[in-house]
């Protein structure tokens, strides 16, 4: 869906935040995991098995209070074709209780490889006469070292479709700075992918005036989200690096506009892996930390109104 | 597996090429399409049958002559977890035929995730006590953006594991310019990328000189791949743009160093859909160009010696 659903569903729930579903198998709680392994074997059937039933719960224990989630591709992925189809069925049961999801996959290729990409995770596929969405996704994240071949595919299919992107602009990670803020002129690489996506997705714009692309800026860089927050008038933010990573709700803060919107905030491992430091069920767990995040981002909103 | 040993399998066989397994549904022939969708129904699952036995067939076609496959994942994800499992079986069944398997990926991600990304297709992942390789490759291809954050995971694994990754540096398509070309004082990105490659790698040397990081560089700017050549000795670089993209096997060559060694050179669509220009069977027509590619080549290294 356009970032104009997402903002409409933060808004009803007053709460900018996305939780990350990456399944680490050390982040599922073992009575999870052993019923899984017990009835499917020790195989990667039985891991996925586990992440579906682990990841249902999360859902179920947050979808009242949180607009959106992330599945992380990789940790899918690491258990194989079972891996994906546990992929696949996370969306849908996100969909299903009426989240926003956000697979980042943080995909890019160029030309109808992109257009594959862009078909599996926000389109549809043919097969002899039938249509199959492979995987059910509101949004996809997208890497932009390809330049506009490896942006134009996704966006075409994204406004085909109703969904959107968000490109890397400026990750969360220590070493991002090593190409994103090289020197380029007046400006560094992560400003000229900034304007790069503007300009390629200023067509897609929605009431809101947000554009099919959003960006991918880091909680950990707050100084650099901040000025892109006042450069990219017409982009949605997805913030990752709040809490495990060190970006605080002050940090985050700086991705949104004057009135508090334009930005979502992720949390992947401070929410579903809760359980570890808490001792109480996994779901309960979960929630307390999807609570307290929601609550701090609303303080430090509200404040800055 | 190493560069030095795809670099063995290549100097076998007097061929520096691999053929790019992208199967595209319109790639793949009515009949074996037909079949599949018969016995499966129009579904995914058909599908990725098709694919199996589409990419078994090329892969008997040309395995005594074409040293590496380069599946390109985004085909098989658009068939959801059934075409995961046909990247699986095909990698499986490239690599008993002997070959070495490029995963053309192009994943990027930073800390745990990239590690996952990493088990899965270069590594193993642990369920209970029994351990899994969740897909069989010996490199994968590795976006840069996100810097060295993004590129050890993959480098810790592939060393683990006697594998090795490609990370993208100059991509063969048009837009190619608009990152990686920006100026930076002297150089330009991708010369940064390179030598950041070059940098974090230097310990992973094999016996041929070569690190466990190559480099994508695109046949399309042989300008910038004669200079990258030049530039990074011990990086072994895989070269798309041939053929279709309009590379040439003099822009190719470019890539190779004066010895005729250090690259490999693919085609994905002139090979595996010859079949629709020869109007034969297409593992013949599969055959016949990459026979026809493996020549053009040797000659144009053998003139450049």
């Amino acid at each position: 869906m356009s970032f104009a659903k997402l903002q409409k569903k933060i808004d009803e729930m007053n709460n900018p935040t996305v939780v990350g579903l990456d399944p680490d198998l050390a982040n599922i709680p073992p009575d999870v995991m052993n019923a899984c392994l017990e009835e499917f074997g020790e195989t990667l059937e039985g891991a996925s098995r586990a992440v579906i039933l682990f990841n249902m719960a999360i859902i179920d224990a947050i979808c009242d209070i949180v607009p959106a989630v992330k599945p992380q591709a990789a940790y899918y992925e690491m258990l194989g074709a079972h891996g994906m189809l546990a992929l696949g069925l996370t969306c849908e049961y996100a969909a299903s209780k009426g989240m926003y999801v956000i697979i980042d996959a943080k995909r890019g290729d160029i030309g109808s490889t992109a257009a594959a990409y862009s078909e599996a995770y926000l389109g549809t596929v043919k097969v002899g006469e039938s249509e199959f969405m492979p995987f059910i996704a509101d949004a996809l994240t997208v890497n932009t070292y390809l330049g506009s071949d490896g942006l134009k595919p996704f966006i075409e299919t994204a406004t085909k479709n109703d969904k959107a992107i968000f490109a890397l602009v400026k990750t969360s990670n220590p070493s991002a700075a090593e190409i994103q803020d090289k020197q380029i002129g007046d400006d560094k690489v992560y400003h000229i992918v900034g304007d790069l996506l503007e300009e390629i997705s200023k067509d897609t714009m929605d009431e809101y005036g947000y554009t099919r692309v959003g960006a991918v800026v880091g909680a950990t860089y707050p100084k650099e989200a901040e000025f892109l927050r006042n450069r990219l008038k017409h982009t949605f933010f997805l913030v990752p690096g709040y809490g495990a990573q060190g970006g605080t709700a002050a940090d985050a803060a700086l991705a949104f506009d004057k009135n508090g919107r334009g930005a979502v905030v992720n949390s992947s491992r401070g929410i579903i892996a809760a359980w570890k430091k808490h001792g109480t069920h996994f779901k309960d767990a979960a929630r307390e930390e999807a609570i307290k995040m929601r609550d701090e981002l609303r303080l430090v909103l509200c404040k800055n109104k």
